[in-house]
């Protein structure tokens, strides 16, 4: 349950906040959430178990049951499933096996941040009603693509929910979220950012696209566009099926550096505040970026069409950055060689640093301060 | 993933499916589903783990990690919300406290059927737009029953996601689920049913109402109620108030009989197929019922209204037993006296038997046969 601190953005270009997600309206709640969810904490201990409080407000709960950490956490997908909608209606194809993929990333990605190794997966698939289970094509594809991700995960499909919610989902749509359950193990694995200190590198991991952040926003574009999600890009993908390009699944990459003997000093998932997550960790610190990622020509597409310059791009979406490892100096290039390994660029992108607390992002220009991101 | 059989209703009378949800549509997804996430639980060796194969098609899904058993489940409330979104209609109050318990119910009810202690809710509110969060009291209260109901179980509330869904939940809704994480410790603790036998007593827990599952069939009912809602049952409730009436949360219970010694051969929370999850598990046994609890004023409405015979109302709703717990006979009058220790009234309703696979609700001339449940 967190929530953003929003830049005012220049006027004429299109903001998160235009293209529908009013956070203010949300944020009162979360803030209550938060306080009661934190007042529960005690209850551990009535099953001599207890929570590890630094977990609070980062991407996922921990608690310490004694040989190891329990990690667990549910994820929405959020909109992206309209646009797989969207382009079946033009294309004809079901787009559910990248949906699913996407759904398990939401999960997993954030699981992984805290030094988890994901096991369970669930499944929480709630139509608009019956008849949405009755596109054999459609759901057959969910299905395997959910399989896929969890062999890709190596985690077990437990189970699921397959509810028909007529009244509640809307109709003909599926609202789809995955819970994920892993375990820190051994404890030295986690890595709630204690360890996290000036001097250590940052590297990021490449995201396949847009993910699943930013979606309202990629939707209402397509509005100012006379051929909709059938716009070619500048790589001659359509419009529709870059931004299907399912996310990219990070947990290979931990899971490969924890068998290196590599341990993360803090993880950041890149997701709905773009870069601003790389100032999530609590402490005054210094980031400083010297080198960008390539940016997915579905990004640079939206960033153009938005009329967004660097620093608004940058605050809302990916940019090409997935997933942000903070390790220690000399583990940067083999964490980099490891992820390649496993499918996925990388690259040493900058460093952590003594100083205020700010991102840098100097070949851009940019610098996102303490005030650009308030999640907790 | 479980999918029920359907006995053919009585001409005249209104069934499950009449009331729109059309489980044969869903079905051939959850047996892919299923056979899919089996073949995942391989996955787990890679970590030292290995899945508990009998909570296949159980409550909840366990893997053994070593010292202990993991649990773990997501559920989804239902349609239940949209009957307080009538009520609040017609009496202007808000009624979120209650469903927010109804939500955690559904979790942890069927999570401690194998066992398991719940250590760990999320929670998952996804609504039709920014706005729902805007009313106060509703969020707030929708808060303050989600601290309760995990107060009562003794549960931490990890945290969760407040997605604001437009175009995919309906506008002014909510979809409303919990996932829940647990372990079985000791692992003695586990209640697959492997000790469940011939001799062995069925102690049935009273529902306070409808609890979660029926609302489909009681929303349809409104439609016949000239005074709708607002209808007074026998016991002077409203219809919907008495709708409304919160799930009970069953967890201090089987907390309270495993501190005194006390492990349940099986449990069974009786949720969508009424009565028929009495026949839950695999084992060819008979289950003989003789005595029955009382029926809740709001469960023997609907029954009348809808002209349904008790073949019918026991295979639908839970008629006043919320959850059964099958136990040793010696420990049959002390796991009573312990439910009603934590407040909830309880019965010896009958017992185990060798013979065929089938209920027999003997006060009622009720036989549900091999072919009523088919969950797997």
């Amino acid at each position: 349950m967190t929530s953003p601190a929003h830049p005012t953005p220049p006027a004429g270009t299109l903001s998160y906040q235009q293209a529908g997600v009013d956070y203010d309206l949300i944020d009162p709640l979360k803030v209550a959430a938060q306080r009661a969810a934190a007042s529960t904490a005690g209850h551990l201990g009535s099953h001599g178990f207890s929570e590890v409080a630094a977990s609070r407000g980062e991407s996922a709960y921990v608690v310490d049951v004694g040989p190891f950490y329990l990690a667990s956490i549910v994820e929405c997908l959020g909109s992206k499933a309209l646009v797989a909608d969207e382009m079946h209606a033009i294309t004809g194809q079901s787009y559910y096996a990248a949906i699913a993929q996407d759904t398990i990333a939401m999960a997993v990605n954030d699981l992984i941040t805290v030094g988890a190794t994901p096991l369970v997966v669930q499944a929480y698939w709630a139509a608009g009603g019956s008849d949405w289970f009755a596109d054999a094509q459609r759901a057959q594809a969910l299905v395997d693509g959910w399989k896929k991700a969890c062999d890709r995960c190596g985690v077990a499909w437990g189970g699921g929910e397959t509810p028909a919610l007529a009244g509640i989902v809307a109709d003909g749509r599926i609202d789809l979220a995955a819970s994920c359950t892993g375990l820190v193990n051994p404890k030295q694995r986690l890595s709630l950012g204690d360890r996290l200190a000036a001097g250590d590198a940052i590297v990021l991991l490449a995201s396949s696209g847009i993910h699943a952040n930013g979606l309202s926003l990629a939707r209402k574009l397509v509005e100012r566009l006379p051929d909709g999600y059938a716009t070619r890009l500048a790589n001659g993908q359509s419009y529709g099926e870059a931004l299907l390009e399912p996310t990219t699944l990070y947990s290979p990459v931990t899971e490969a550096l924890y068998a290196a003997g590599i341990t993360p000093h803090y993880c950041a998932n890149i997701t709905g505040h773009g870069w601003r997550k790389l100032l999530r960790h609590p402490a005054t610190l210094t980031y400083r970026i010297d080198q960008v990622p390539e940016v997915p020509a579905v990004l640079a597409f939206i960033q153009q069409q938005a009329g967004q310059d660097d620093e608004e791009a940058y605050s809302t979406l990916n940019m090409g950055a997935g997933f942000a490892l903070f390790v220690a100096a000399e583990d940067a290039q083999r964490t980099v060689e490891i992820a390649r390994a496993e499918g996925i660029a990388a690259l040493v992108a900058g460093r952590v640093e003594e100083g205020p607390k700010q991102l840098l992002i100097e070949p851009l220009g940019i610098r996102y301060g303490d005030d650009a991101l308030q999640l907790r």
